[in-house]
Order: C-alpha cells, then structure tokens, then sequence
C-alpha cells in the first residue's frame, strides 16, 4: 500500500502558493512499527482551516511554526488500521491530529472516538468539531450575546461564521453576516437564516454595514480583521464584546496606510467600554465540548441549523484547495476526501 | 459673600493652558433661589482628574463634552450651607458633583453624605473615591490578579494606579509600577511598597521594564497609552488581562510613526489570548461601592495602604494644577482646597 503526506517545503510571505508544499510518497512498508499505546490510521476526511497558515510562518502565534520538511498539521476523520492502544480496535473510526497524510501513527491517547450521534462523520470537522466550537464557546463565554441584541459576524459562511451566527439567531439576536461576494451573502440569508448579509468587497460596504445595523452592533465576532475589522469599529456600541479567534487578512491583504493605530483602537476601547478578547478554542474545549456536542447535534438532526460543506477529492488537491480557502472561494467547511 | 466659578473659555489642541478657562466672579445674591430639593453648597476640598481634559474637547468620548461658557465639571467634598431636601441639614458635609467653583447649588438626591470612616475627608475624593473605585472595581472585575502574577500599572503614583499596585501587592502579586522620573520610582518603592518601579523617561525604559518583569507581564493596568503601551505589549503573557481606565498620553504626546497599527493590537490579542476591556468607574460603582469602603477604610487605618496627596491651595489655582497633573507633576491624588 502506498502512503502519501504533504509537507511545508517553503514559508511563505503573504498568501501561500502550491510550491510551498511538496507531496512525499512511500510503501506502507516503510512505516515503523507500532509503539505500545500507539495506532495506526487510514485518513479518510482531512479538515482545512486558517490557522494552518499561521503555523507556515516562521513565527510563534498561539502554537510554534511548522518545522520545515514536517508533514502539515490538520485534524481528520480516520479507521484504525492497527491498534496498539488497549482500548482502540481495529476499524473504529477515530477524530486525530494526523496531519495532511493519508496514513498516520499517533498516540492512541490523542485521539477522540468519533461520537455516534447519528450525523455524517465529516460534521466532526465542522459544525461539532473544532470549528463549531470555537463559535459556541467563543459565542457563549466572550460574546454572551443576549435576545434584542446585534451580532455581526465575519467570514460568515465559514464554519465557524455560520455557526456563531446561526446560535446567536436561536439566542433571538439579530444576526448580521459579512462575506466576500454576492453568492455567499445570498447563502447566508437563504441557507442560513440570517436577517441581513454585507459584501465586503462592495465599495458600499461601510453604508451597507451601517444600514444593516440600525441599533449598531453588541457582538461582533471577529476572524478576519484589516478593512472588516476597521469597518465595523465605529458601529460598536458601548459594551460590545469583540471576541477574536482568527486574523485571516492579514495573510491576504497589505497594510492599508488608512489602518487605525493601536491607540485609536485602545481609545475606542476606552469611549465605549469595549471588550476585546483573543482566544483559541482550546482554552474552553474540555469546559464546553459535551453540552456543545449534545446541543448542536440535536439543533442539526431537527434542521434548526445547517452545515454548508465544500468537499474536495484526493489529498493531492490539498494544497490548491488551502490556497483557495485563503481567498475565500470556498463556500462552507473545508474537507478534504482523502480515502 | 463672593462666588466664584471657573468655566471653559477655549478647546485646547492637545494639552491645555491656563488660557483655556476663565474665572468668573459673583455675588451670592446673585445665586438663583433654591427649588424643593435642591441645596446649596460650599465646597471645601475640589478633585482635579484626568478624564477632565477629555470632556474640554468637541468630541464624544465616553461623555458628552462641557459646554463652552460652561463650568468646569469635577466632584468636590462640599458643606451644606442652605437646604431645600428633607434629609439633608445645613453643616453637613457632602461629596457632590459642584463642578470648578466656590459655590454650587445642587439637586440633594446626586450627592452622598460623607461617610464616617474616621478618615479625613479628601480620602472620599481619592483613594475612597472615584480613583480608588476604579482601581478596586477594574482589579477585581477585569484584572482578576492572582497570587504569585505580575501585575504593571501605568501612572502608578497618581490616585488609581498607587491603589491598584497596593491592592495587587495584598492580593500576593508582583508589583512594578512605571512613573515619570526618579523621584515617582523612589516613591513607588519607599512609600506605596511595589517590588519595582520603572521610569518610562529613562533611555534604558523598555529593558528596564523587561528587567523588572522576569516571569512576563499578567495583568497590566492601563491609563497612559502611547509609548508605555507600547512597551509593555511585547512582555504580555498568554491569558493577559489589560483593564483599560484611561490614556492619558493621548493629551500630552504626539502620534509616533512608530505606534504599532490596530491589527498588531489585534494580531497580539489572538496570539496571546489577551482581554483588552475599557471601563468607567460608573459601571461597577454601584456593585462595589460598599465593600470597597468597608474594606479599603479598614485598610487606611491599619497602615496596610498609604494615600499619597498633592494639595494646592485656592480655586483660581486650579487651572495651573489642572495642567501639571496632565504633565505628571504631581505624586499622588490632587486636591484644591477651596474654603
């Protein structure tokens, strides 16, 4: 059997392209042995995400880089092939930290059983994975948003946009989403429910924004940042919580010479007691992960939210499909379809 | 008997001067009559603060801006020299929202009877007042300092920042204060007990600050801004909490093209998981205004805190006091004793 993994050849500066990265193949022979407590598991879908591109840089954010020659890191749904691991079985399907291979060995300690909650098993990479609850947790601990109250949300057809929109809608808040281009605000409003969707890439975002928000804005969930985040700055109102799990414009966009200073942001804080909070899902994932998985399981089995997918075939179109996320031309969660 | 009232003549560009106000003379016979529950009062002891300067200009801030023409606002401990409220007597000493004068007629239902705590009265406009609230209210609300943490204050001599190191310093944590000049990090040591003292005047400020936090920065206390922000966000911890009261460099420095843009801000607040949170002391005041008396009175007694106080003598020497406290003149809170 031949075994493939896709590792960072090159850093990139700004928005990778496919020569950062460099397809390795190799007999299944060539695998070590299994360690006792280890296993070995065949990928079968591969989670794309923005933060994977932070960890290309050549600088510590909330994890350290990707060692050049490394495989890429990535969290998957994947069948043990072989277990060493006493309490994982042969053909159990797992959720692991295999990276963008299609074999990997790993701790069978690391890895989570994939719950049955009768809901496809792609799911666990999206709506009931990482994704899904960065939203809920960020959603409930940082936004706390309230009924009546304004949330606006970026990237909101991503997996974790579509999902802090879609909660907020159920907490009986008015939900306003950004997205790039008119397709997927058609989809936030039509797919999503949400009551009103902004083209950033309009030239009249800011109007729209601002007409989108009559009360201004209470919660505005951020994982963009650049013209969004300074676009909507000035309609937060006092109290508004910002919690912020991604920056993905910076790996895409220059420094407008027009970007606020630090301080015009810290004196807004200051005007309108603001709260501004960085955080990464795994901060709450062990507080919050059973009542997220019990509640949004029930909310997706009764179609009270949905789950936009945007699936890709062969591990090889990994690398054009991450460079396409970047640039948002994916509609919903990234998978990879790599079994 | 002579009124006399201070008002805004001018809006200043940056820091004020003594040109910006106009001191005004009247008669006490010309003092409208008192309406049912109104009282007159004179004021013996006026607060000068910071957030004053940020109500002299033409622009929203967390408050609207004073009125040209109009007094100057301030809070005041004041006696009661005619009464038109049924609870309040004649003699009785109040803190009251007077303004810049020698005279005020005030709605009896704004102010608060002095409580007594055995303390001298301008401790209810310092460490027992409004300063000391927001130090009590921001540390315990938004700081959430823990034993064993390093916590930095910016301002540290002046009445919030030398109540936030003490009460940090209580609470088992490493305290470093940053203050302008040698006389201010003596003071800090000697006086108020922090474990160090930084001046941000100094050549050698940023490895300074570096030095005096080995272990990282935990919470950072922030009412400066500019080149001290500046500095300390590099040397924030994962998990920093940065309670943001006031930036009062904003009024005395100029923008340095060095000044890191808001998506740096952004971009360390997502690496490190920070919580950035303006406030104004009004939010918590109510929540913690007993406790705070209770506990922070009990604490002067004992000796466990020190109430650092610069007193300047005569109302008209107001404006002259208000414009050194934007330049850090003073060590510790200023009072004009008025009666």
């Amino acid at each position: 059997m031949r075994t493939t993994r896709i590792v960072l050849a090159r850093r990139p500066e700004g928005l990778p392209d496919v020569s950062c990265f460099e397809t390795h193949n190799c007999d299944e022979a060539d695998l070590p042995p299994l360690r006792p407590g280890q296993i070995l598991v065949a990928v079968e879908h591969l989670s794309l995400d923005p933060y994977m591109r932070a960890r290309m840089s050549d600088r510590k954010s909330y994890k350290p880089p990707v060692a050049l020659g490394s495989v890429m890191p990535g969290e998957a749904v994947a069948r043990i092939l072989l277990s060493e691991h006493p309490s994982l079985k042969r053909h159990e399907c797992v959720i692991a930290h295999t990276g963008w291979q299609s074999h990997a060995i790993v701790d069978g300690g690391s890895v989570r059983r994939l719950p049955d909650l009768g809901l496809p098993s792609t799911a666990f990479l999206g709506v009931l994975g990482m994704p899904g609850l960065t939203a809920y947790s960020g959603l409930t601990e940082i936004g706390r948003v309230q009924p009546g109250e304004t949330l606006v949300v970026a990237a909101a057809t991503g997996p974790v946009g579509s999902m802090v929109g879609q909660i907020a809608r159920m907490k009986g808040a008015r939900v306003v989403g950004i997205a790039g281009g008119e397709t997927k605000c058609k989809a936030l409003i039509e797919q999503l429910g949400f009551d009103s969707a902004v083209d950033h890439r309009s030239a009249s975002f800011a109007a729209d924004l601002g007409a989108a928000c009559p009360n201004g804005i209470d919660v505005y969930f951020e994982s963009v940042g650049g013209n969004v985040f300074n676009t909507v700055l000035p309609h937060l109102n006092p109290f508004a919580r910002v919690p912020v799990c991604g920056l993905i414009s910076q790996w895409t966009t220059n420094r407008e010479p027009s970007s606020p200073l630090a301080v015009d942001l810290l004196r807004a804080t200051l005007d309108k007691s603001l709260s501004i909070r960085g955080f990464v899902v795994g901060e709450f994932a062990e507080r919050y992960r059973q009542t997220f998985e019990q509640t949004v399981s029930s909310w997706l089995r009764d179609g009270s939210i949905v789950a936009l997918e945007h699936s890709v075939d062969g591990l090889e179109n990994a690398p054009d499909a991450f460079v396409d996320l970047l640039q948002g031309r994916n509609i919903g969660k990234v998978v990879v379809n790599v079994a």
